[in-house]
């Protein structure tokens, strides 16, 4: 079983211990399709993590390496709405080893990298996704470099360098810390662990399908509510879901809907405009740091992805944000700005008056018509993905 | 089933509905022993949270108010050591809603009060343990006052604050908050959700011990390592030990380990002279915030519980916790002073040289020799409790 990568424009084919971080015709990698199953017993004896589903993911059944990469990330609590919703739930993503989502993707990352032998990573990240690949390259054993844009929080930084991990600030936008990890990956010829283009992150965050469709009692709810920016939950929810459609285990995929933050939302503007890909857009500055992506790598996989899903995108204000994290707090949930992001738009969709829509389109209008029909009867998770004290 | 108080002094019993914090002849009060099981298809068809022992904790087995109040705490992961350990776990008990070990307690000490129908709680705390009770407390539509000491960290304030409790910062020592709060349950007739007075507090953090049992497929290891400040978690794992044993489920309790900072150890010292009580000591300063408690209220129950266990206390220095935290983070365990004790208390036993011994007293020094010999055979959990980003 090789678990090879793909081109997603030409479907040329390379082995994953190949150190590109994309293919020489620029297209970026996807895992290949590979078998999978969702055996319930042996499911039922592992401890609650994501690793219960090893037998739907990247990896040799027989392979035991993730034992020593593992913090027993996974399998996040499915809490109820303290309101009147009989089908609202929180995901509690934010229990987490290093306290956000991205714990899904660097668990398998990097485990992955472990099993090829990989001793040096190099990731590049504003925040949550750079402590998490540093984290647990440190339990694997894994040097690594993490580049971050000079303007990251100081917090942050103080735990990836505690994680040993060497940091490298560097000036500019995001795209230019990007750029300059990308710089030294193909300087050295170094595996790259990015949550943005390594497939490898993505079979992490489909363990997210995985527990809500166990946590269920095997179905899926009508919707799930999501954050993006680069799209790492989004399209790994979607994988998940394609995985579980695979298997035979749902009908049909549960509607994606992703929020983003409006003075950041250059998917939201795709979607509105029926466009395949996203344009780069202005970042005009947000609480979500998480998910303020100008561009977007992926962005033609997300739209689809959403449009597959009869998703949509909505985006939400700086005040909407700052509510609707409020608001969980005051039920007790102490969320970073980007987690609070799903609820502000559940929120949005909850109470907008008939006729009015958010972004002012007649797709996210007729979208929120829909749900505003479909919550009362329907089910929804949303998703909360990073913990409050992340915060600056 | 009332789930009386019954005062450690002169036995009298209490209903818990009463808004006594503690007996009118000075005594504290501990919950009268109940009747407990673990039924074991009960506990496993329900989700991985402490509630999945609910015959084992003091409610009617019928009562659902719980569903209200939790947040998916507890069953936190238990995650092998990276080290020629074959026996040694850490408890990642800050993988919780509120990044600590105390929402065990909250969670369980709230929603009684919910079951009581009390509609507001006060609570003292200088941290964690605030933060908990303020978040459950709005989960579960209670409000509450929290006193806190005026020089805790802002970002912890600013937390309480967030989840809607009144914050009420008080002048002077850890000592003159508790002293402002018990002014004020005692002027206003409020119940008092404190973690160290109030005994369900301790029916919450015992399930530590139940977790641990289960994880480790039906037993307890040869020891548990813990921090000591108030006893919080050490009187907890103590009164889970004891119900396991109870129900005849374990032989005998697991020898408790506790450890404390040197520059506040009055439990350590106690121990040390074989005292009953311990004495009120000076603190000197530790980065150990969470367990820098000059003057512990339930000393004599800390002291037997551990007595009764053939377990003890050691000190760790300021230096020792620090290379502690630091080497926890070079492993991809990220957490605060605090919960770095244990696993520094670890590494002095395993790495003292034979004959020499840390506090400098025989009693620890016959520890240390007798975990030398049992640590590379024997089994240890060491308990991971507070979140490193919970550090100013
Ligand atoms: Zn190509
Ligand atoms: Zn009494």
């Amino acid at each position: 079983m090789a678990f090879q990568l793909v081109c997603s424009r030409c479907q040329q084919i390379y082995e994953p211990g190949s150190l590109l971080w994309r293919c020489p015709c620029g297209g970026l990698f996807d895992l290949a399709t590979f078998p999978i199953s969702f055996p319930r017993e042996r499911i039922n004896s592992r401890p609650p993590t994501l690793w219960r589903y090893l037998e739907a993911l990247p990896f040799d059944p027989n392979y035991v390496g993730w034992q020593k990469v593992t913090m027993g990330e996974g399998y996040t609590p499915l809490v109820q709405l303290p309101i009147q919703q009989p089908g609202a739930w929180f995901k509690m993503d934010y229990s987490m080893p290093t306290l956000s989502f991205k714990d899904r993707g660097a668990a398998v990352l990097i485990a992955k990298a472990a099993e090829l032998g990989v001793e040096h990573v190099i990731a590049d990240s504003s925040g949550n996704a750079g402590t998490a690949i540093a984290a647990y390259a440190a339990r694997a054993g894994i040097t690594c470099d993490i580049y971050v844009p000079a303007s990251a929080s100081s917090k942050k930084l103080k735990q990836i360098a505690a994680h040993g991990a060497s940091v490298h600030a560097i000036a500019g936008s995001r795209e230019d810390t990007a750029a300059a990890a990308i710089a030294a990956v193909e300087r050295g010829g170094v595996f790259y662990a990015s949550h943005v283009y390594n497939p490898f992150f993505y079979q992490g965050t489909k363990t997210y399908a995985f527990e809500i469709w166990e946590q269920l009692g095997g179905h899926m709810p009508d919707s799930l509510i999501l954050p993006v920016g680069n799209g790492t939950l989004v399209l790994g929810a979607y994988y998940g879901c394609q995985d579980l459609l695979r298997a035979g285990l749902i009908e049909r995929l549960p509607r994606l809907l992703a929020v983003q933050a409006e003075n950041c939302a250059p998917l939201a503007q795709a979607f509105e405009h029926n466009e395949a890909d996203a344009a780069p857009v202005e970042n005009k500055g947000t609480v979500a740091e998480g998910i303020a992506i100008a561009a977007p790598a992926r962005s033609r996989q997300i739209l689809a992805a959403l449009r597959e899903s009869h998703g949509a995108i909505i985006t939400v204000s700086e005040a909407e944000i700052e509510t609707a994290r409020l608001g969980l707090a005051r039920q007790g949930l102490y969320v970073e700005p980007t987690a609070a992001v799903p609820y502000a738009g559940y929120l949005c969709a909850l109470n907008a008056p008939e006729g009015q829509n958010l972004a002012n389109t007649s797709v996210a209008a007729s979208y929120l018509n829909e749900m505003r029909q479909a919550i009362p009867q329907g089910q929804v998770v949303i998703s909360l993905c990073g913990a409050g004290l992340k915060a600056a």
